[in-house]
Parts: structure tokens; C-alpha cells; sequence
């Protein structure tokens, strides 16, 4: 198996993604998680250009690294200045890293209209840095900004580019599509071209090709791979994608694909049983709701909703799947709508725990009834709580842990003062009755803690639970504040978390829906769990 | 300039995406957005697997559509059935809509694995179907399910089944990448031999070739490209990419590529610079965060952030833009400047007829106040109302047309009846006072209500404005039902619409706010017209 070297650049490229940013501390967990993937560069950020990246190098002194190399990035030195005296040079040097990765201009707009440089002293800035990054012991990996335009725009002038690089001592020449307006035909033969040209400068030690896109096109990944294809051996990219203007290419879509669809020696498979973690880790660090449709590790990523789909994958997951969830850390989900069949239905009770009776009618009886319900707006793909409840309800297995009788919400607002809500709640629970009320910051809250509180004289266990997300949706706002909103409530004890959903042109009743939905689901499980302890009394 | 054929499937395979649905007339809005654009083949659902899309198909004969043609997508009739039987072909027939998509099994897995039926009566299935549906008057497009699969698997079967179609008279062969797990290079291949493939079998009118591919490799829009390059004329896709699992190609990147990047003719320029509009309608319909990152339509696909580049574009936006943000409807954004700040606030304000003083003193703190507010979750460029409420307040030009002096809101549940919720108002016009109470459709309906009472005697001239929409949405959902809440308010009247906002971690609150401001601008107008009305008797 030939070797594929990956190589990433969350910390730095990464980093120019609008609201993307890490502390320096940050940077090391980051790393840290890289390396223990077997990732086999890590390009920390440019020393030269901002305190915190310094900062970073300086804590990264500190560390052994396993099985990564770190790397500075910065650029060429500054026309007519002597490379020792570049102060971006000498951060390099001193950020102490042993890879130096710069970058240098390929494109002629960029040396004569952008830094108003001559094409020869653009050269010579490329052939110095290199010579004298390598003369410090550096292994030094040079970037071709812009190359794919560049190439586009004057082959010979970019072809000369490389050579100054090449013949001063890269060890890698990656070929940049900076602005991501390349197309997989072009990468493709450009790369192509390069490997030829770079075989055919018959140097001594001859710089690897790497590569490096951005997804301005929607093509990165798919960029990166022609450029395999044609001879990369290096590939540059993100953790998840983060990165200026669309992102970078993909690391966690760019690692399985090179090992498990092109067979290359990259990370270990226990490690690609990792990949999910780390995306999520990397998203959590830089404070990003993790995509859910992300190929591989997303939630989505292996969420059946179809119900033909969901029929074909429970007698053979290759039907609609193209690789295993569980490679890279993933899993299958089955997802319950309107256009679930009774497939879905049946495999989603049994991972509830709700029997339903062989003969089928029961599913059936359910899918009908989810569909009317999601033609009113209820979702129950994200609502498994509800879709539980709803189940036992539907085959007569729902015992419900208390009554309303009623309450009462009552909201006020005094000139500018802010609005205070209170709310008084009467509930039966078997024979007895219990009214009681509280205070909260909204009507929602009021209700939950009146509940609560009522629930809590029968229930103390009650306690461990907690809400920890309520979202609101209006699903159809064209008819003014009379539209029918949607409410999901998360909820969370000790060992589980479950979602409930409540639909109503009314948002106080949805929310209620929603509210008493997570009561009855956590009650029901303090339920099982006290008959379980008395019969084990009982038996003991 | 050769044609490429855009046909969108959102209404179908976008809405097999988790938490993708749609009602059927949001499909009919949607379907009318997609005509308008130009794209020339809309697949409106499955006729034959719920009542909603039936429902979609009825609701669409009454519509004319001037540059799309509706499809209606189905399957292959059911082994062992004779096809003018078959159920959900006569829905497909029924639909009355002038193309149809069937999809058909290419892949052995999927023929005896899963369907568990003969490779003959397979054929037999595909051979009916679309010769049936044509001497039904229909042009038919066949999608040939697992194409790249089946075709790895065993090429000579899969060409069987493509033979099977093109020989009954299939107008398109669809080549679709079910699971989303091919690589380029693969696509590329299969396709230009299907090419060649068609053309051999010498059919007096040949059909065209198709390509329908899925993300879950992360290139989607690349196979689609290479497959383009290879000789495919239909392009199959969803506007945003949403879809099943990871999702299907996104048209949003797919247009703009294939007209822009490769020269063929598909939709017009003034189409085309609609096309982030549409991204954002569809993503408001399907109530969807719109992905900043998107490629060319996302808030970020020309977001600067780095100094050097800011700098670059500024002499010229090719230095880091790969095309033209106006080409697609998009703009460039420039973050993290004060400068630009500054500059948007008199601009919006200049556009608002709110007068600031020249000296920059006003637009300087209000960019301030305004960061302040946006830490906190206000949003202003989608609430102009509230903008202007805001920049007249800082300058000193806010005049209030009421002052709350306090409301009271009360919402009642018994048992299982609906909620019901009154509201109290007392509102001070001038030096006068007015108290009143109102019912509504939960606690902001009956507050609206409350107000438009109140003011009603003032302002006879309130009956023309109407809320038009009302959206919810939780800011930061990691603290129960405590998180803050960001409601949006859009009102109409005769002449405009206008946006205000409320953010509070109560949501009536919120909806207060947003409701004050909206019922504060509307005023403000009436006011205005009033005055100008006076002036004229005066000077008349």
C-alpha cells in the first residue's frame, strides 16, 4: 500500500473561516487530537503575523508529538530585503517547528498588479527563502498560491515558479487552487503536467507534489482526489471543511475516501473509527453547530427516511449505503415520517422498547396516523420521545403518569419594566390531586417549574432531570402572528437524553404538549425502574 | 451556446432530507420560484406514495408554468403485474403532468437481494413501463437506480437494463449514483461508455443521457461535471443540496458552474443573478438555516477576513474571488471592519430617510450600540423597522404615538381542551388614556389584538396593516426554557412591508418588542401622511 501523507491546516487556513477562531490553548487540544489520529502534519498557524500563533508555538515546544510534524506557515521574504533579515523569516525559524511551509506567487496578477513586484525578483524571493529555510535544517514544503490560476494565465511564468523552488530544495511543491474556481478537469491535467515537469528537472531528491483547494466551486474533495490521482502525495485540508470564504477541502471526508476508496496507507482503521469524535471535538472547540448532512460524520450522513429505503437497508445496508457507518465512527439512523413505511416504524419501536404485535396492523394503523400528524406539522425524525408515547398510546400501552386538570398562565408587563410570568398548575396524580404554582422567566418556564414542583411531591427522583434545549419554529409564519408554531423540548437525565415535540397555533399549547410529553416519558422510566427494584426485593 | 437541461428535484429527492418537508402549496411556491428562474424540468413528488403530493399534482393543473415542464416521479411497475394495473403508474398518469420519472433496478443486489425477483422479469418491468408511459403521450425520463453501482458490479447486465429502456423509447437515461459513493474518475468512465453505449444501439431517436448524483463522497457537483464532460445534457440536483442522507447535488453551485465556468446555455443572466434569492426562499420554506458557506450563494462564498487579502481585492477582487458576487445575486463582505461599519449605517440610514448629523459622531456610537445589541442576539439587517425605531432613538428624533402603561396576558388550559388565552391592555395616545382586553389564538395573537383595539380609536387608518409573518427563533438552546428567544415581526400595509425584532429570554417579551416597534412604525407613517395632509389644506 503507497503512502498518503495528510496534511492539515484547521489551525491556520482553518482559521480564516468567518467566526472560526481558537485560542492558543485551544490550538494544543486540537493538535493534541490530530496527532493521536496519526494525522502526519499539523500546520499551527503563522508565527509572523499574530501574537497568538507565536504563543502557540511557544506552548507546542513543550509537547512531544507522536505522529505528527508541526508546521510553521508564513511567506517568501519581502521584495529587496535579505532573508535573514525578514522578520517573517525569523518568526519561522524561532516558532521552532520542524516544517516550515511558505508560500510564494505563482499567478503574474498577484506579482505585478497586486504587490507591484517584477516577475525575476519574485523568483529570486522564492529561490532564497527556500535555499535558507533549508540551510536552517527546515523540511520545507512550498506553496504555490494561486497556482491553478496562474498556470491558467501563463503556464511558463508559473512552470518557472516552481522550478526556483524545486532546484533551491522543497521538499514538497503543493499546488494551491487558492481562489477554489478550479474545475476537476483542470486540476487533473495541471497536476499531471507538474509531475511530468518536476520528473523531467532530474534533480537529486525530487520534491513531492502535494495539493491544496478550496471549495469555492463545491469541487475541494473532489480536486484534491484528481490531483491523487495524477500524482499528488500529499493533500492538504481541514477538519470539517472550516476555512475562508466556502472552506477548505474536507479532512474528514478526504481521509476515508483516500483509504477505503483508493486503498491508501494513511491512518490506522482504528483510528478512522475515530473520525467522527474528532469532527465533533473540532466543531465543539470552535463553538460551530456540527453540519448534519457532512458526508461520513455527520448526523445525517447515514439517516434513512424513505420507507423502500429503510425496507431494502434492514436486508442488506449496502442497498443504501456506500460505505459502513461504524468505519468511521458512525451510525445508521432510521428517521419517522410521512414517507416512512412500516419498516421504519417497526425497526424504531424495537430500538424504544415499545412491543408491537407481529401481524403488522398496528404499523400500519401508526404510519397512518404519523402522516396526518406531519401534514399538521409534527416531526417526529427529531422527536423520539413523543414517537414513543405516541406508540404505546396507539397500542394501548400508554399509562399516563399524571392528569392535567388545568392550568393558568398569567403574564405582565408594567411600562418598561420587564414582563413577569407566573403560572398555577393542578394536576391529578393516581388518586390524589395537587395544585401548586411558581414563577419563571417566560410562560414556559413558569409552567415547567409549576410542574415540577406539583410532580415533585410524588416523584423526588424527578430531580435528575433537566431540559437542555427548546426550540421554537413558526412552520407556516403567512398568516401573521396566528401561524402554527412548533416547539422540540431536549431533555436529559443522569444516562439519556430525549426530544418531545407539541404543535399548535398556539405557542403556550405546544409548548404544554412538548413539556408534558418529557414529564410522562421520564416519569414512565422512574416507573420501570421502582417495579424493578421491587421485584428484585421481592425475589431476593 | 449547446443547452444543458437543468431538472430540480427538491420537491421530490430534497425532501427525503432529515427535517426537509413541505406542504403542498409550499411546493406550488416553490415550484412557481423554479418556473420564474428558468429551470426546465420540475419533479413535483411521488403521485403514488402520499396524499400530500397527489394533493401537489391537483393543486398544479390549475397552474400555468411558463418555462418548466412538471414531473411526476414513480417506479417501475411491480413484478408479476400487468402494467396498465399497476397502481402507482396510473397515479403517474393521473398526475397529468407532462414528463415522468421512473426510477428502475440496475443493480443485481437490489433485483434478487432485495426485490427478490428475476433478472428477466426486472427487464420485463423497465420494458413496460416506459413504453406504456409513452404511448400514454408522456415524455419519459429513466432513472436507472444504482446506475454506478451496478455497472461495477456487473457491466453487462446494467447495460441490459439501460438497453431495456432506450429500446421502449425512454426519451433520457438517467445515470444515478443512488448511494453517493462514487469517485469521479469512476463517473467519467461509465459515463462516456454509456455514451458511446446509446449511440451503437442505433435507435432512430436516441435518447438523451442524465446524471443524478448524491453527496455522500463529498462531490456531488463534481461527478455531475465530469458526467457533463463525458456527454450527460440533463442535470439532475436540488436547489441548497438538500436531500436524502448527505444530501443530492446543489443546482445553487450546478447553474452557475455550468453557465459560467463551462459556456452552455441553461438559464438566462438576469436569471442567474436571482439565484441566491432563491437559495434564501427555499431555505425560508423548508425552515432551514441557510449554510453560510455555500458556494456561491452562502453569506461567506465572498467573506474576507484576512488583512493581506482584504487589501488584494481592494485593488483588484480577482486576487480572491474566483467569479463576480453580483453574477449570482451575492455580495462582497469585508469582516471585522469598523470602517465598513460605519459606512453601511449611513448608508441604511440614508436609505431609511432618518436624517444623522455629517460630523460621523451619531454613526460612530450607533455602530457601537449596535454591536452591543447584536452580542446579544439582535439581528438588524433582517429588521429595518426596528433599525430605524433604534437610529431615531440615538438621535434623538424618536417621538412615541402611544406609551404602554401595562398589559396582562392570561392563558387557561382544562384537561384536554385547547388553551385560551385574553389579554389587558392600558395604552396612553397623547394625554389620553385607553384600557381594553382582547381574546386571540395564544398569548401574542390575543396581545396584537389587545393593541390594534386600543389604538383603534386613535388611529382609525390602522385597519389597512397586517402582520404578514412571525418567526421564532432560539438563540442559545443550551440552557432549557431559559434560552433567549429572537422573535421577528414582518407587517404590511398597503405600500410596504417592514421587519422589527425583539429579543428577550421571555417570549412574550420578545413579541412585544417586536410588535411596539412594528405598531410604532406604522404610526409613525400614518403621522406623517396626516401632517402632509395638513400642510395641504394650509397651503391648498
Amino acid at each position: 500500500m503507497e503512502t498518503m501523507l495528510i496534511y492539515d491546516t484547521t489551525l491556520r487556513d482553518g482559521t480564516q473561516g468567518e467566526n472560526i477562531s481558537f485560542s492558543a490553548d485551544e490550538k494544543l487540544a486540537v493538535a493534541r487530537r490530530l496527532d493521536e489520529m496519526g494525522v502526519h502534519y499539523v500546520e499551527g498557524g503563522w508565527p509572523g503575523s499574530n501574537p497568538r500563533d507565536m504563543h502557540f508555538f511557544d506552548l507546542a515546544k513543550r509537547e512531544t508529538f507522536e505522529n505528527t510534524r508541526l508546521a510553521a506557515f508564513g511567506a517568501t521574504r519581502r521584495p529587496g530585503v535579505a532573508v535573514e533579515e525578514d522578520a517573517n523569516v525569523r518568526a519561522l525559524i524561532a516558532s521552532g517547528a520542524p516544517a516550515v511551509a511558505i508560500f510564494g506567487k505563482t499567478w503574474r496578477l498577484h506579482v505585478t498588479q497586486i504587490m507591484k513586484n517584477t516577475q525575476e525578483e519574485n523568483l529570486a524571493m522564492i529561490r532564497d527563502t527556500v535555499g535558507y529555510l533549508k540551510s536552517c535544517g527546515r523540511e520545507v514544503i512550498y506553496d504555490a498560491e494561486h497556482f491553478f490560476d496562474g498556470f491558467r494565465d501563463d503556464e511558463a511564468y508559473a512552470l518557472e515558479t516552481l522550478r526556483a523552488a524545486a532546484t533551491a530544495g522543497a521538499d514538497w511543491i503543493v499546488l494551491c487552487d487558492t481562489n477554489g474556481g478550479s474545475m476537476v478537469y483542470d486540476v487533473e491535467a495541471a497536476t499531471a503536467r507538474i509531475k511530468t515537469f518536476i520528473d523531467e528537472l532530474g534533480l537529486a531528491a525530487s520534491p513531492g507534489i502535494g495539493i491544496h483547494t478550496h471549495n469555492d466551486s463545491a469541487m475541494a474533495v473532489a480536486n484534491a482526489i484528481v490531483a491523487v490521482q495524477a500524482g499528488a502525495r500529499m493533500v492538504h485540508g481541514t477538519i470539517n471543511g472550516y476555512g475562508e470564504r466556502c472552506g477548505n477541502a474536507d479532512l474528514t471526508s478526504l481521509i476515508p475516501i483516500l483509504k477505503m476508496k483508493m486503498g491508501f496507507d494513511c491512518i490506522t482503521d482504528a483510528n478512522l473509527a475515530k473520525l467522527k469524535n474528532l469532527s465533533r471535538f473540532v466543531s465543539e472547540t470552535a463553538n460551530q453547530v456540527p453540519s448534519s448532512n457532512r458526508p461520513f460524520v455527520g448526523r445525517s450522513a447515514f439517516a434513512h427516511k424513505g420507507g423502500i429505503h429503510v425496507n431494502a437497508i434492514m436486508k442488506n445496508p449496502r442497498a443504501y449505503e456506500h460505505t459502513s457507518p461504524d468505519k468511521v465512527g458512525n451510525r445508521r439512523r432510521v428517521l419517522i415520517s410521512d414517507l416512512a413505511g412500516k419498516s421504519n416504524v417497526e425497526y424504531k419501536a424495537r430500538e424504544l422498547g415499545v412491543a408491537l404485535d407481529g401481524n403488522g396492523h398496528d404499523s400500519r394503523a401508526i404510519v397512518d396516523r404519523i402522516k396526518a400528524l406531519e401534514e399538521k406539522g409534527y416531526q417526529f425524525d427529531v422527536a423520539d420521545g413523543s414517537f414513543k408515547i405516541l406508540v404505546e398510546k396507539f397500542t394501548a400501552q400508554f399509562r399516563p403518569l399524571f392528569d392535567l386538570e388545568s392550568f393558568r398562565v398569567s403574564i405582565e408587563k408594567n411600562k418598561d419594566q420587564p414582563c413577569t410570568a407566573h403560572a398555577t398548575i393542578k394536576i391529578g396524580v393516581g388518586a390524589s390531586e395537587e395544585i401548586t404554582a411558581a414563577e419563571g422567566q417566560g410562560p414556559v418556564s413558569a409552567l415547567d417549574n409549576a410542574l415540577r414542583k406539583a410532580l415533585g411531591r410524588f416523584f423526588p427522583d424527578l430531580d435528575g432531570m433537566r431540559l437542555v434545549d427548546f426550540k421554537v419554529r413558526v412552520i407556516d409564519g403567512r398568516e401573521g402572528t396566528e401561524a402554527r408554531v412548533r416547539v422540540l423540548i431536549e431533555s436529559r437525565d443522569q444516562d439519556e437524553v430525549w426530544s418531545t415535540i407539541g404543535v399548535s397555533e398556539d405557542i403556550i399549547e405546544a409548548s404544554w404538549q412538548a413539556l408534558a410529553d418529557s414529564f410522562q416519558y421520564k416519569l414512565a422510566k422512574i416507573q420501570k425502574a421502582r417495579a424493578a427494584a421491587k421485584q428484585q426485593v421481592a425475589t431476593g
